[in-house]
């Protein structure tokens, strides 16, 4: 699949309708991914908060794990070093197991797998790798899916303030820190991962207003600044609002601050990281660039394996 | 005291004998705390395994927060505002509160209070705010803390790498990326802030494996690289070694490593946390900058209030 049918092909996986089934009942929740995969984790352990939830991005697990965590592994290769090491010590601890992958060797790893369709870049698969999180632990209902469709369509027909933020970015060859704040966090996470991965350039996040307590001092003082575009998003609470504005007065940086369309926090968080999809697809296009082609990572995986 | 009197504290701060005294049993740790106060809850979470920590650097608390939540609120003033509101969200759900302060309207919260001594930047506390923490949760022995005082003494005396570190840095005027690594993760994003508040320049931080998936791509193609400084630390695992030279050499991308002084855990952690405070400090100097002053952040304090 061309990647820019993989990018609009996202509102399809939104009608993905598999879900983790039937659970017993846990304490907490551990969940293994990386990259791509392991945002899915880090995007729902931002909107879930009825047990704790902790996302490994590394080999081990915490020594806590065991029969009372739900351990979810992702991997849409299923072969993901990091993530087939992690599982197999949560199937060796006891853990109750649920896996998302399109295949590979983590797809032998548990009984209850979600098997999402192959083919697909791991970041082009947001959908099919969050939906399974949504459908077993949010109640998010039928017509919210389909309206949250409709705004990804129509992002697909017309997202051209997307493509000028790509073309202001490219010409000014500038680096993006997106500060993100609650719920969208992981958000500004996975625009950073889009900017490296698809638009090859460094990116950076953090967000209000734990970015308060430490890039404040430099936004006003640090060499260097306008190798840097900064992003902030809409829809914040007033007290974190506000925080932006102040923040961009006293230190005298400009933000750019991207809109969030949408009703409902299913809506406007497939909005804003749709967005960031194109953002990401049309700095690559400016640059010359295939944003699909991510060669050092395979290059790096048959390295280890030496 | 001044600014590198307060550096030099560090190591009489890991004389500080309090803890948290004794606690009932939970089954999980929410850690309130934001900037240079939170970071201790940081690097206590990479540490401590034995139940979830969950560090929330926002105003809110998530539902799960209740009687079996052991919560600790960390602010080195007292007055900070995300703190402060978590803090009495945490009463009102019934969790077990246990706060490190050293006075201000967060002092009056709770009934088991550390209280440290004022005077210091937050960030020049870190010693004080983690111990309480290590004393109460980790068998570190009394001679690993006197050993580690020695190593750190040993810093304090003779730091010549670190100031050689800060001049190159100054003389690029690069922006400083630092990728660390399990156990020194946040040991990472510490150096970050350092950077951030003492130099008064932006930093960035990752870490290995997690960056294999992110920046990788990037720091084989991306514009602007020379105007980055990219550091990685010692003391890796034979499998994470092996990352961070493949890394250098498939992407063409040198990194400063830090070597890791110390023979435990402990001692080797502080070494590295005073090693960037070193580097943080030298390079304000270079730039001919207070490495205290953060006057912006009692701006947007004040601002916040109106």
């Amino acid at each position: 699949m061309e990647f820019l049918d993989q990018l609009k092909n996202l509102k399809e996986q939104l009608k993905f309708e598999s879900s983790f089934g039937s659970v017993r009942p846990f304490s907490n929740i551990i969940i293994s991914g990386m990259g791509g995969s392991g945002i899915a984790g880090s995007i729902f352990s931002e909107l879930y908060d009825r047990s704790p939830v902790t996302v490994v991005s590394d080999y081990n697990l915490p020594a806590y794990a065991g029969p009372d965590t739900l351990f979810i592994g992702i991997s849409y290769s299923g072969n993901t070093e990091e993530t087939l090491t992690a599982t197999r010590e949560a199937v060796r601890k006891g853990c109750q197991i649920r896996l998302i992958t399109s295949g590979g060797e983590l797809s032998e790893l548990g009984e209850k797998t979600v098997i999402i369709p192959s083919g697909l870049q791991p970041r082009s698969a947001l959908g099919y790798l969050l939906v399974p999180f949504l459908r077993s632990f949010m109640n998010f209902n039928e017509s919210d899916y389909e309206e949250t469709c409709r705004i990804l369509s129509g992002l697909d027909a017309e997202h051209r303030e997307a493509r000028e933020l790509a073309e202001t970015i490219g010409r000014e060859g500038s680096i993006p820190v997106i500060f993100g704040h609650y719920p969208y966090r992981w958000v500004a996470y996975r625009w950073k991962t889009q900017f490296n991965e698809n638009s090859k350039i460094l990116a950076f996040s953090n967000f209000f207003p734990e970015l308060n307590h430490n890039d404040t001092v430099p936004l006003k003082s640090t060499y260097r600044k306008d190798a840097f575009r900064f992003i902030s998003f809409g829809d914040a609470s007033d007290r974190i609002e506000k925080r932006i504005e102040i923040t961009s007065r006293i230190t005298g940086t400009d933000f750019v601050r991207v809109h969030v369309n949408g009703k409902t926090l299913l809506q406007k968080l497939f909005y804003l990281i749709h967005y960031g999809d194109y953002v990401s697809y049309h700095l690559a296009k400016y640059r010359n660039i295939d944003p699909e082609e991510v060669s050092v990572i395979s290059s790096l995986k048959d390295e280890l394996m030496h």
